[in-house]
């Protein structure tokens, strides 16, 4: 059987078949398991990559029925049985699951993924954190006043999770860890600037909540912009309910959507991409084929969708293991899925954050410590646990952020700032 | 006054200005500096980029006199006494350090750089490491026995501390973090060649060491290949005496030459393209520009020239540092440079390195053990250095590798193994 994609869904789907009598092919097109909640803190230089990804092949090493696979699934043969890759070897399954995730969303602008890029992946992670950081240093140089408060103007661009988070961590960047490195510019005249078309931020969240979490970034120095759409965006900034910003750094942080499986399956595709499946999360029609995670359309206990977060795709990948290994071995089937509600959390910054645990509401401190601790206890591996508490220990007690490395390809955000650099020699 | 770049001697050249009536501007191409010695551990996936690395500004900030730019040197106007810069803005100096280290020299072969990445920065580290990472991936999904092996096979070229420590790593990676985590090939039978056309690896020691550390790569399964010069690299290996290697990963650890100081100075370039100084470590005819690390050729005690190591950089950027101070106080001035040699050590692997303080030399488990705490000992940055600390720990215990990542940009080793990745969508 195959399993596609090792994000949380795939991944959790696979201890569950480790003792059925079944071959487990797991596929996906890196070669770790990326604990994307954490992601924006490598886009702020808090943290490393190799904090918070873990092989595969590590995760899985000791489940001798499982063999991992470096590649890039780009559609299904229900005919014949098997999914097509990048690689053109197809791989037969005869149970399948398509764990793939969801990716931005940028509404038919094609131009805008490379204006405001989004944070979804490592690489994208590294690119935000390069052009941030080379904004500074940009500022640095630059002499005309109008230039360099472009250069140090960040707009985000969605009020969810990502944004709110981005915009608490870009604050903390310019206003403490950075702002005795420089000798002409003021890091501390950032502005970060978030901009929602809704009228609320974190709308998953309690009204009230979201109303802590704006005032907790305003007083943090973030600026935002509440029933604000986007309207352009161009290389000198973004173009929001008729106002101009001028910003070098716009940020994708809106809408997502699920990966191509409705195509792939010939499926009409639900809101957001997703695919309608069954209770038991197969897809309809084809009880060998099943969806887990932000892919796949969920009714949750009030008849609403279930959203796109992590532990809902772990419960779900869980589940169709189990329910897999079962079949394999003849088992009776299990009841149909059900979301057990573990709570949210969202932090917006060095010691606030908000939880929501239906029974009880919580913000600030002590929201954050839990927020903490949830997020160590979640990582996978001894040592990334570790190296990411001891970069939080350590960024607590001195504001510092340890990686704050430009490296890649390098160009400019201004060509007017002089600064125009190659790649190394 | 100018300091143009922060390795080793341009950043230890900075303490002793601090208090000196001048005003220093530091400039470099990368916004961090790095830990040269530790890269291969990038390379080999043990280490996270910034571990080894420290933005430039952090590690100045309290030096209140002192400015960090970003941008890159291209030469030297004596008449204006200004550097030319990339950016297009030349900077003034009245003194001048020039610590612009050294480059690989592929001895004109034009094509070699891209055949036989070299290890000098950190985007060549990730670069080797994602292709290294990449060979197991591709080996495993490949089918055919002769190309399963080429994908299997590391040439190392040159057996100098680079090469040495380099061949133990990857004979680590492959013989035992990896050793478990594939289905289809057995890394164990990974093949790693270093190939060295004199007569000895780690020339710079003595003999005995030498041997040590052949035989030391040996037990761990590294093929050394002595008075063996390389005649061909193309992309399925390499021509070594007459003798045919096929590998997919072939890695430049030969030749370095200095970086184009004589050419900016308009000097004749003595051996290794090093400008010869005087013993003040000034260029001759211009007392106001001094050149430190790599880039100056200085005769040690016995009158060979001295070694482009670390050491050798830190103390001459001290001396020029507090010469500079002096002269700007109006003191007498020092006595000439005198390089103190406090030893010279090279790792191989796990448990086993070589160290040589003159009166007393070392191999085995207690060479590596100080070389362990040597290394810890000079890491920039407390941070970095617990990090590293973790890390090791985490390695020698576990023979895990915490930074096994593929990314940027992907493309394949072995076009004919399927793999053919592009970048992320």
């Amino acid at each position: 059987m195959v399993i596609v994609g090792a994000g949380f869904g795939g991944l959790m789907a696979a201890p569950g078949l480790a003792r059925a009598p079944v071959d487990v092919l797991v596929i996906d097109r890196h070669n770790y398991h990326l604990f994307q909640p954490l992601l924006y803190q490598v886009a702020t230089a808090a943290l490393s990559p190799a904090d918070i990804a873990e092989p595969i092949r590590a995760v899985l090493r000791r489940q001798r029925n499982t063999t991992v696979l470096l590649d890039e699934v780009i559609g299904v043969d229900r005919a014949a049985r098997a999914v097509e890759t990048r690689s053109g070897r197809p791989q037969r399954y005869d149970w399948l699951i398509l764990a793939t995730g969801s990716r931005y969303n940028y509404f038919s602008h094609d131009d805008w993924p490379s204006l405001a890029p989004g944070l979804k992946s490592l690489d994208d992670a590294t690119l935000i954190r390069r052009r941030a950081l080379l904004a500074f240093e940009e500022a640095e140089a630059a002499s005309e006043p109008a230039l360099r408060q472009r250069l140090l103007t960040f707009v985000l661009v969605g009020g969810g999770p990502t944004g709110v988070e981005m915009a608490g961590a870009l604050a903390e960047l310019a206003h403490a860890t950075l702002s005795r490195d420089f000798r002409n510019i003021n890091p501390q005249t950032a502005r970060i600037i978030l901009v929602e078309a809704g009228p609320r931020v974190l709308a998953g969240f309690p009204e009230k909540l979201s109303a802590f979490a704006v005032h907790s970034l305003e007083r943090m120095g973030v600026e935002v912009l509440l029933g604000t759409p986007i309207e352009a965006i161009d290389d000198h900034g973004v173009t929001a309910k008729g106002r101009r910003l001028e910003a070098a750094n716009i940020i994708w942080c809106a809408g997502v959507e699920a990966s191509p499986v409705a195509q792939w399956l010939d499926l009409p595709a639900a809101k957001g991409g997703r695919v309608q499946v069954a209770p038991d999360l197969s897809v309809p029609g084809h009880p060998d084929i099943f969806v887990v995670g932000d892919a796949a359309l969920v009714a949750g206990p009030g008849g609403e969708p279930l959203p796109g977060l992590a532990p809902v795709a772990k419960q779900q990948g869980r589940y169709v293991g189990e329910l897999i290994a079962r079949r394999a071995r003849g088992d009776t089937m299990p009841p149909p899925f059900r979301y057990r509600d573990q709570g949210a959390l969202a932090t917006i910054g060095r010691h606030s954050a908000i939880a929501d645990f239906g029974w009880i509401r919580l913000t600030g401190f002590v929201a954050w410590v839990i927020w903490g601790i949830a997020h160590i206890f979640f990582l996978i591996g001894f040592r990334n646990r570790a190296s990411v508490f001891l970069n939080w220990i350590w960024a607590w007690a001195t504001y510092g952020r340890g990686a704050r490395l430009i490296t890649g390809e390098v160009t400019t955000l201004a060509p007017e700032s002089g600064l125009n650099r190659p790649h190394d020699a």
